[in-house]
């Protein structure tokens, strides 16, 4: 099968390897599309240590890397509930299954967390293997070309339902970044309906974007924007969702906080957060980091994706692919110019991007 | 009457000064016993601008510090609900009363916050006026020479409640520094029954002192405070309350939590609290700042105080003195030997120290 194989820093190559196969305890999957994840972008750029633990303990170099995919059951073991054909989404989290964490419904934080994707081969292939509880059945009324998106929902879904805000209609909300997590929150909390959304992001493709679904949407680097909160939500917003990961974000959005507002962060900081206490005790804030999700959410978002919930998510795919073109038209596509995407989407299959 | 003026930095003088009078919306208190806080040392060593807004927009320079004390009506305009001789505890805080914070209930938020002590003259002399909303009637059955410690216990009680977990018996607890905040917290956490708390306190008086009331004392000069945790809890602490504010409390605690832990911090960090993300977002810790407390916090706390549910807060008082000597056994005392103190009272009253 064609792979993207991942050998370290900045090497990626795209290889005809051995197809893997199915096991007793595990599923083979024909892979339809894969979206690029920030931690994809982060892993090629910095190597696979970056991520500590959460690359370690698994196989080794090279495989393919990928997280955000979706397929079809191409066989399963008897028994496995699955069967070929079966359209399905794939949890790419590998939590141990023994430490507390784990045997308390808190898996998503287990400390031996793996991931497929990360430490074990994923979804920039052909082909890969999972174990039958790694795979959620999709409804057929999931159009496949979009449900590699219900990962990056079902992140969002995790840290909004985190939060449990009872009526959200009286909150107001700014949302830091409308990249493809700050995207897919702005669209998933919209059925939430609360009072006001406020986007800050910096690059002119991501405001036009969003723009449609948003109360306002503010250029951080032209405008003040605690001001320009204030001015739209009397005496700043209830709730932050930090999913931009920067420095001026942060000061951003503490300080449009009102008294016991709550920032929730889905980013990945790559510098120390700094904090001034002083401002936010007498604030009362509240910050809550949030990442992943467990079963519940992604059956949940599935559900919802399936019912046309998640209104307008087809505008986050901005880009799709061959994986043969994964490295120039793909990884580096996001470095060198990640301002002019969401989200793209990587197919093995010829015939679904020329179809 | 006597009153300890503050000038400025360094520069409290114990001088003779007119009494204040009542006036038709304040009552005239007679004080008997003022803590020394954290935040009086803070200003004495900074000035007043070290809390920026806090000390802006009220007396000239000088008056009087002090904000945590406990006295009887002297007079009281008809009508107030007070006279002659009530036995009180002052709530300091100095809400605007005007803005949204305060109109919605969350007075402790105001950013107009000003407070008595802070920037009107406060509990380190003989007499005050002070608003008739600022004074809370205290039973008799509570002992004056102890209840300026209610204005501590508010504080810790607020955080408590705060974290709103119902249940306790199944929450392992560290707390960072066993200080007068963190000394009160063990004292009021305990009537909750968690089932494990652990101190952290690098000073032995301080150790020695706490033990009796937790079930281990950690010294973190000594010994790895997270892993102390993690071999008493299984797999770490639900909760830290950090009554410490240094950096490597801070390292410590965050590190100590286990997934979905609460991070509390009740303390003043006079640096800038940096933090890492990814082990954070992992853990899905939660970061959670109070500060002061609301009127019902002081009605709460003085209700538990006077049923004795604070069990061995006299502890807590480690020095007793007038104020003509607030300077030198007071503030410099607190300077230079802090580690052998947790809570020193002052009283105007010579007969108070003598008797």
């Amino acid at each position: 099968m064609r792979a993207a194989l991942f050998y370290g820093k900045e090497d990626i190559q795209v290889k005809d390897v051995p197809d893997p196969t199915d096991s007793c305890d595990k599923i083979l999957v024909d892979i339809e599309w894969c979206g690029l994840c920030g931690s994809d972008l982060h892993l090629f750029q910095h190597g696979p240590e970056v991520f500590g633990d959460l690359t370690k303990h698994g196989e080794e170099l090279p495989y393919a890397l990928g997280h955000e995919f979706c397929g079809r059951v191409n066989s399963a073991p008897p028994g496995s509930g699955f069967k070929h054909g079966d359209p399905v989404m794939i949890d790419p989290r590998l939590p141990c299954g023994q430490c507390i964490e784990c045997k308390s419904g808190k898996d998503y934080g287990c400390p031996k967390q793996g991931g497929i994707g990360y430490n074990h081969s994923g979804g920039l292939a052909e082909k890969v293997t999972v174990p039958a509880r790694n795979l959620h059945r999709l409804p057929e009324t999931v159009p496949l070309e979009f449900a590699a998106l219900i990962e990056p929902f079902a992140v969002v879904m995790h840290a909004i339902r985190k939060l449990n805000i009872s009526d959200w209609t009286e909150q107001d909300v700014l949302v830091l970044g409308g990249g493809p997590i700050g995207f897919a929150l702005v669209i998933a909390l919209r059925s939430y309906k609360p009072r006001k959304i406020i986007v800050s992001e910096p690059t002119a493709v991501r405001r036009e974007k969003i723009a449609q679904f948003v109360d306002l949407v503010v250029d951080p680097l032209e405008r003040n924007v605690p001001a320009a909160c204030r001015q739209l939500c009397a005496g700043g917003v209830d709730v932050v969702f930090d999913c931009a990961g920067s420095a001026p974000g942060l000061v951003d959005g503490l300080d449009a906080l009102k008294c016991e507002g709550k920032y929730m962060n889905i980013a990945m900081h790559e510098k120390p957060m700094t904090l001034s206490a002083l401002p936010l005790a007498l604030k009362h804030v509240t910050i809550i980091f949030s990442a992943v999700y467990n079963a519940t959410d992604m059956d949940e978002t599935i559900k919802l994706f399936a019912q046309g919930t998640f209104h307008g998510y087809e505008g986050m795919v901005t880009k799709r692919m061959l994986v043969d073109d994964v490295v120039k038209e793909g990884f580096k596509e996001l470095i060198e110019h990640k301002d002019d995407h969401i989200k793209i989407l990587i197919t093995p299959k010829a015939h679904l991007i020329e179809g």
